[in-house]
């Protein structure tokens, strides 16, 4: 049979890769597919750089249309990231007939619903493997292994930049800005690592797992989002002590009131196996009804990771391309009519535990007056840490977890403790999962 | 449109299961799959038990053939076990052109390659991820959701009875034996538990694992099975002093002289994720030369967990029924006429590092005799451990960690150690595997 002709819009580090395998290993992947596999054209405004790549084995071309208007590419993949120019050349690559093939989160957290309508429309496929969690097989376990599955919950470590950041910091007892400068100086982290470290990448890719878990529209705009750079080398420490490690999680959840959307540094029993994910690995643990939890573990960026997972999708187009579209896995796991809407809770409406440091004055009657006033607001406390005063000072540390609680009595509390005369700083505030 | 008819033979743990999950998350399931999937007709020797279970929702009958034989019947689900009856039922439901869905490993890694000719001939499809690791949906990971990778290396604990047996030794210090007893009290062991204990059932799920992974007919009956009766709490010990966790293992390996497929207890680093999978707990890490490490974790057994992995092969089947046959995920993920014959190497020719213990005399120039043996044979040593001898007695613990070696190598050196006058006792040997 004649191979399938690919179309690769942005040959960088991922597009690379993505070529690189393909050539390595063509004969495993058509011994698998059952057909060849073929980079017809590569489109990159870096002509003379792509051409150096590919070494003649594909066309070059700069101008990205000129792969979207050839009748000969079957698929094209879009790996150029960004939602600009990316969401126009997908919109139009399905105009055109084509299948895609993306690795971009932002595009498919941002504009998700607009291209897989497209795309449901025109008969054609947008697969996105390679957007959450590189080349973690996360999307396909979703949407196909655990499909018997009501699930009803999803944490990931989906951001390896701030996963090693934390690793570090743990490992070392060092500062955020310091690992930082070194994960910068490593390549783990970008000169600009925004993105990655204000947590609005980890928000991408729990979006677009929100939406396939619980069969709802993309709304990343719905996600609350925070990011590590607040996170003291302290906490750690006092998180250890307890018998936690702190991790910067994608979590989503469904509850009877709906969704919970969220991205934030959070507690977890160090004894959970996603605990001990360290350094720039992925992991997701997803809990479903049937099958209880179960944990998908990798690599989560890089460029033959990220083309295992690009290729991979390839493959299933490539296959499924002849299938009567009604019988392809839908774009997100949910037949496009029997989606739902259920509303992202805001935030006042969640329910977490808590770890709460307070800085209090070294005297009696603090602690009282503290448990008090959680008391009124429905908060009980799990376990706690005071510590000794150091010789000479006035003030201590108190530590606490909480058990479970809506987030608006916490922070009901939180602003009551804050006025406290004996409180002697901002109360710090993480929140806890048991994932259990 | 119509739903798929479904006919369940035997409905013990696992179809009872399958049957209390389809009804529970019937509107879930039907929302992915976009067509209703409704058991029909369940066969079971036990028909008024059965008649209770399914109170009036499905027919029961007795006779399995009545299922194979009902044309109103699409996809026949076989729960009976072993490789009797369960044979003949599952050739005659692809004879009558049924699609066949199973969680028996045994027929499946003894008489798979039969079964899918049989199946591939007549155009259907015999779906199997309940076979392995329970709901962990590892085969569609390896079979799809890595197929852009040369799979070098799998290494999984796929027996959750073994794994509580270990992680039952190496916390409370206890033999054998006595974990034994109290997994039987707990359920986690069988009455008979031989299958689990002696390393059968791994081998079924590591033989599956390997001929799918590496495009070679399934070949159980040249595994290498040791199971892990003979292991002693000492040696957990001692691999817990050098920084290692024993683990059943199941083991296949793509070497330039073929495939190693292996069933043993096995040293790893503690630190490595696998190495902290406790109790009853399943997990498989899989090694490709694009993705590199990815790990699949959950529970591998029991009622709705393998439920959950047979109703995801019921969805994938009712999705593919109507595609053309040659765009089918092929049964051993490679296409039928790309099947490799690779040997599978003798445990002579395949490559380990070793864990040694010697209760040696306590007295000079032992360890000098035995290290000058070990090199002979090109083995050389990594680390190790020799005890101070208690007071009173004459001999000592000798621990050691090699370097990677044939095992041909380190057999002709333990027979030549074994020998000398100073080595008191059997010398104990366990494989290591660094699994990086």
């Amino acid at each position: 049979m004649k191979p399938i002709q690919v179309g690769l819009l942005g040959i960088g580090t991922v597009g690379g890769g993505v070529f690189a395998v393909l050539e390595r290993n063509q004969e495993e992947i058509q011994r698998r597919a059952g057909r060849g596999i073929h980079i017809h054209t590569v489109a990159d405004l870096n002509v003379s750089r792509a051409k150096e790549l590919v070494q003649g084995r594909a066309q070059v071309v700069a101008d990205a249309r000129t792969v979207i208007a050839d009748p000969e590419i079957d698929i094209v993949i879009e790996l150029i990231g960004g939602y600009g120019i990316a969401k126009d050349l997908v919109m139009e690559a399905i105009a055109a007939g084509k299948h895609v093939v993306t690795a971009n989160k932002a595009l498919i957290a941002v504009h998700g619903n607009a291209i897989f309508a497209a795309a449901h429309e025109k008969g054609v496929m947008v697969a996105f493997e390679a957007a959450v969690a590189g080349g973690i097989p996360i999307i396909k376990a979703l949407r196909e292994g655990l499909s018997a599955n009501r699930i009803e919950w999803i944490a990931g470590i989906v951001n390896g930049t701030t996963n090693f950041i934390l690793s570090e910091m743990r490992d070392k007892g060092l500062d955020f800005a310091t690992v930082l400068k070194e994960a910068q100086r490593l390549g783990y982290a970008e000169a600009d690592p925004t993105f990655d470290i204000e947590g609005i990448d980890a928000a991408h890719k729990v979006s677009i797992m929100s939406a396939i878990a619980f069969g709802i529209p993309m709304q990343f705009e719905q996600a609350h989002i925070e990011g590590i750079t607040q996170l003291s080398a302290i906490d750690i420490r006092y998180a250890e002590q307890l018998g936690y490690r702190i991790k910067l999680l994608g979590i989503t959840k469904r509850t009877p009131a709906g969704i919970e959307l969220r991205v934030h540094p959070t507690l977890i029993p160090a004894k959970r196996l996603i605990a001990n994910v360290e350094g720039a690995m992925n992991a997701v643990q997803v809990f479903g009804d049937a099958v209880g939890t179960t944990l998908y573990y990798g690599k989560g960026a890089g460029s033959e990771p990220t083309a295992s997972a690009v290729i991979a999708d390839l493959v299933d187009v490539t296959r499924l391309m002849t299938a009567d579209p009604d019988n392809r896995v839908p774009h997100l796991a949910f037949q496009p009519e029997a989606m739902q809407n259920l509303p992202i809770l805001p935030m006042s409406e969640i329910t977490s535990s808590y770890y709460l440091r307070l800085c209090v004055a070294d005297q009696a009657g603090v602690l009282a007056e503290i448990t008090k006033i959680l008391a009124s607001h429905h908060v009980s406390i799990d376990a706690l840490i005071q510590k000794e005063a150091l010789e000479g000072e006035r003030q201590t540390d108190l530590v606490m977890l909480t058990h479970a609680t809506k987030e608006k009595n916490m922070l009901a509390a939180i602003q009551e403790i804050q006025c406290l005369p004996t409180v002697m700083a901002d109360v710090v505030k993480l929140r806890l999962e048991n994932l259990s």
